[in-house]
């Protein structure tokens, strides 16, 4: 998505250790203009699919999923990290190694809201090594819902996350692929799609 | 907002410690729906004022901050909970006690992205001890920031927190206050607005 790119290439910078902040425009600061045309972009992707539930996890992914929602008339769960008293009763859980935190956490998502056989897509922000997203499409398999697909807005196409999830059939539409970056120019390379 | 009433009485339920969940429409499941007619109503409401920055605290305020800035046009800030190492330079930094949690969050904007003059609407989900909502509010004093108003979900008005930030001349606008409720009977009774 040439919009998405052009905005990473603009405001996105480039940090040793293989980050990219966007906290400008996706993650602490939100241009919900552009998450608007991301969801359009997804909508154009995966109208032609059945989608029961959006799923996301907390926090980052809230704000891009409920965006998202709204062009495909379906409401939004996301799964939150960590036991909380604010949920009771039985839980799908899941453990995800997060890197940025260094730590891993408890991923629980309420077993009332995703059922047997509903229609899931899955919308992040990010894709890296997709510790995350195996964490989320554990919690789908759990519920024995249907994944229909993952929409993340930007792949770190160099880390093995998206690889190894394709290779196992699972379809996956990065807004922005990214191929390289380096933290000493700044440069950031995206995948032609 | 009688629409948000129905719906808590219709889908909430009371437990013990003066628990509400709504979490099968507002802060785990989330009805994107809903979430825009809430939207519109608190525009209804401050469109006479110019909005620069819609603010909000991780998680649950971002899924209603973000449906809610599409109507006033203006991008969404979330504060975030303890330090990460995805947020660099200067912060503006306040203590938040969770009593959700049971525990006390030391709550961070990134100095970037809120200045002097700019003028602030905060969102969030729940007002009950208004100890969450204190810590935006420093937060947006620190930066030098005009508070406009607040926009709340849902109010405990049986707690302190929207008395005493009204005593001190906050504009806090709560789509359905909760006069009292009963974990017995599961009674909630609304403040007539």
């Amino acid at each position: 998505m040439l919009l998405l790119e052009e905005r990473i290439r603009k405001d996105g910078r480039v940090k040793t250790g293989n980050v990219l902040k966007v906290d400008s425009f996706l993650n602490h600061q939100i241009d919900v203009k552009l998450l608007n045309r991301m969801g359009e972009e997804w909508y154009r992707i995966f109208k032609d699919e059945r989608i029961d539930k959006v799923l996301t996890i907390e926090a980052s992914g809230i704000a891009i999923a409920v965006i998202a929602a709204q062009y495909f008339g379906a409401p939004v769960l996301f799964a939150k990290k960590a036991q909380s008293i604010n949920i009771d009763g039985d839980v799908y859980s899941t453990k995800v190694q997060s890197y940025t935190h260094n730590r891993i956490y408890d991923v629980i998502l309420s077993k009332k809201f995703l059922h047997e056989g509903e229609n899931v897509l899955i919308i992040d922000d990010f894709l890296a090594n997709g510790c995350a997203l195996e964490g989320l499409i554990d919690l789908v398999d759990q519920a024995k819902a249907n994944l229909v697909g993952v929409g993340i807005a930007i792949e770190k196409g160099f880390q093995k996350g998206g690889r190894e999830l394709r290779e196992k059939g699972i379809r996956i539409e990065s807004l922005a692929i990214v191929e390289s970056m380096d933290a000493a120019t700044g440069e950031i390379k995206f995948r032609k799609q």
